[in-house]
């Protein structure tokens, strides 16, 4: 298929598209961000690329990079993972602290802030060196031995970050966080702090459009089921309580960051990455969305 | 694809698989029905049959009629039906209340108990008939002219139905019901109430395996973007406060009833339907769960 | 002590005072009240009298009946009353229904609408003709046998009514209530339906306020026992979620309505009545709580 | 009323009763305690004194410090106060994260955890050294110069204060904490872990059977309508999730500890304290509550 002549096709049906909501505040880093940026790159598992705007831009991909913890921590200690963090969607925002208090500290899934801390949790308990194993870890999907953590952005984080405290606590005390509680906050600002181009980030997805296979390498860097089922996370839970409303318009698995970035996948077929800084009230990216959802409407291609 | 065998290998796997849960026993009709009984169903949307244990023997679809009611509604109010029931998945079950609350009347989803009687409304405001056409509708899909409400089963729900009561007397005051209360209930008792067979169930849903369109006798019942939408909400709502599990295990869309039922649908490729009376905790089949997770594990074949 | 005197100095300390909020709009009989009458009343347990304003003029007593039908409930069944409800206060109006879940049909209190519709299933159960009894016994208690319900009033309540049958039909889901529902809410809206005048208001409740035996009549109505616990109950959930607030400004146990009564009691003093329409956004009469603040400031005599 | 006599009877009436519930386990310093012990001390506003048991022996008086540093940031900005904290019992203990979410953090009284930090936070914003103030001014009240916090109590707390620390994250994400958390939560688990017996608890706490003047010294430490409005608070929130339960049965405003302390109070009267460290399920000391409602029946005097 030829996604250039469809991107062109979407974005003459977006002529007049009006964005809307503005990029996250509460760190500089987020907030002083040229709201008007816009990128898109599509990779096949064929290694076919596609791509318009400011693709090549990085950008912070923020909450995207939870995915790719899970998938480490997945490796590392296989479906016992699933006893300390659930896989069912959050349901409303409102409730996370007392769904944590009812289920006694087990988060509903491993997006939500608090399974992604219960994540790390898992990361520092099992890795020798988190920080600089998962940096490894990303590198290594990416094909981009350069890519850094933002120091910048972690400080800005841990600043502001009394609501991850909060969380992280409250699960300490319900025995569902084992190590020292500063480290793995501190894990868990630096794995945020990554930033990527739409570009690099469709490639170090492209493994979980092919089955946890990088088609390109050749290299497995998930089982066949475990990547199908890293899908299925995301499509039930990758968009906070707005999972609903993208499986509905857009109909594939995908993962959004306040950064404004959305990274997709249609298994079999292609990995794609949107980013537009402005955000709708649910945190997700207004024009990124709206992209996504013409395109795979004029693909008439979904996972459903 | 040979599903015959397949059937085959996962009886096998399932060789000392010990059953658990129970039956529904809120009435006589679900309580009284056999435990053991087992069937399977799967059409191919080239017509090929496949089929094993009780496939043939007629059970109590029970909410899996809901996908049917709101198919119906969303073919007469287009996309104006959102603006009275949304598409999120509905987090924990004791938030049922509390959401209705919060959310002023609008439910999360149309499978959700307050969901599907907003649905029912909506039909009862926009049918003449709103019993005799919805039978009709489901007539024509089946292609089986002569299925007919169980009044009997219609007239148990009736007599059991407080918690029903409550939610839909909870969203007339809060300004979502139009219709008469009773006469809204009579409804959603009666499409609950309908029984089919394994075999009559996929016949059924095989257009939403084809984009809305029945490739055995080329009736469109739903437009193609109608009809993936219908299976989003599948997907994301399908199976009460278990949705991710069944995306995360079996990773098709689907839906479930208390009476044992699950129908689930491989896009473009097939429609299945189990039956297995004995539910889990979360009111989902338990076997049916366990044969479809082992199904798609062999056929390596799922939406992700 | 001069109460009379009292009333003058508050009813100075008043004078500017800007009444605030409107009359419950959600029956005609209570929407179109006159929202500026004001009327207090204050009975000695020595049967001393003091009135200012519109103290002679009916009004719509509403749920301050609720503590009538909870002594004739106590006085039958005694401390076996609280196995089906609570003593403690709600907390948050959204709380409701979610607690009612949670605490499996059992309403916190007596006076929270779930509470006060279980009262009216025990009074329904144990009373040959509750309607009739139950007059009867708030005449005797007020020593005027012309008291009356006001069937329009408890008819208005009743086509509005939807929530109060979500609650009912949730309880006896859930088991707390045994008889018929529609018996029960009829009984509910007729007792919730009686018009008094302040004086006649505090006449009524004038045992309360010493231990349960009408000093000018000599009759024992209740045990001291009971009668201290109804006044907690009062102290406690009296003001729906402004208990606190009531208990912290005006010092004494106390009931209100939506028909903008209050009623309060100093043990071993007096009881006191007022009236005024407005209410404010908890659902108490403003110009009525503001009146009885500045009274038990002025006469330095409260509980506490 | 002598007293001393009352006590024997209750005693008496006490004969047989088995006392149920176990220690505070969190900490060594309250695990370890011998369950066995028993102390009773009554004060009056003229100075008689009455005594039974281990009324000369120390504990722990944990949450009962938290009347006086409500006293002491009360006096501090006055009326302001409310500003930061409600005055609303709590409602069920798993509410009181969603509370303070729904509410933007602003706690539903002075006595929950979190309104007790809220407290500290002010006393360490307005106060120069605010733990060496703060134990002066219990000093002052109680009349003993000698009185010391525990340091071994502070630092077990803090040790396993996860909970706590998730609170005030919470409240200082949501903008009602203005201090540095550390230094809040340290002057909180000192203020915690101040130990007293009976006797001199009684004696701290007398004032507030007085409108606020210690009667004995003459010495006012609180205005009447400050004092009243304290045990008003103590009446509707002194007892976690329990206020109703005590004020149905004892009548009388207090608070309860963890370390198995009670106090209470009858205006104009006496100031009572009891000590027994088995707790029921919601906290509070189980023959300490026992005590109370078997005393006040037979005084026949309590604020009702």
């Amino acid at each position: 298929m030829n996604y250039q002549k469809i991107f062109t096709e979407v974005l003459k049906k977006m002529d007049g598209y009006k964005d809307s909501g503005s990029p996250a505040s509460y760190i500089p880093e987020l907030r002083d961000v040229d709201p008007s940026k816009f990128g898109v790159h599509l990779i096949t598992n064929k290694n076919k690329n596609y791509s318009i705007g400011d693709s090549e831009e990085k950008f912070s991909i923020q909450s995207i990079s939870k995915v790719l913890s899970l998938v480490m921590a997945y490796k590392l200690i296989d479906e016992d993972l699933w006893k300390r963090v659930g896989v069912e969607p959050s349901g409303t925002p409102f409730n996370s602290l007392i769904q944590l208090e009812y289920d006694q500290g087990i988060p509903r899934n491993p997006f939500i802030n608090a399974g992604a801390l219960v994540i790390c949790d898992v990361l520092v308990e099992h890795l020798e060196n988190p920080k600089e194993e998962f940096l490894n870890f990303v590198r290594s999907l990416s094909g981009n031995s350069k890519l850094e953590y933002c120091s910048r952005i972690a400080e800005s984080e841990k600043a502001t970050s009394f609501r991850n405290a909060s969380l992280i606590n409250l699960m300490k005390d319900l025995g569902n966080i084992r190590n020292d509680i500063d480290t793995v906050l501190d894990f868990y600002f630096n794995l945020c702090s990554i930033e990527m181009t739409c570009n690099e980030l469709t490639r170090t997805f492209l493994f979980l459009a092919s089955n946890g296979k990088d088609l390109i390498t050749n290299e497995r860097f998930l089982s066949s089921s475990k990547s199908k089922r890293v899908n299925a996370v995301m499509q039930l839970c990758g968009f906070y309580d707005e999972a609903g409303e993208f499986s509905f318009k857009v109909g594939l698995p995908g993962k959004s960051g306040v950064g404004g970035g959305i990274v997709a996948i249609l298994p079999n077929h292609y990995c794609i990455a949107v980013w537009s800084p402005r955000l709708n009230k649910k945190g997700n990216s207004s024009k990124g969305m709206k992209f996504l959802e013409l395109f795979t409407s004029e693909t008439e291609l979904s996972i459903f």
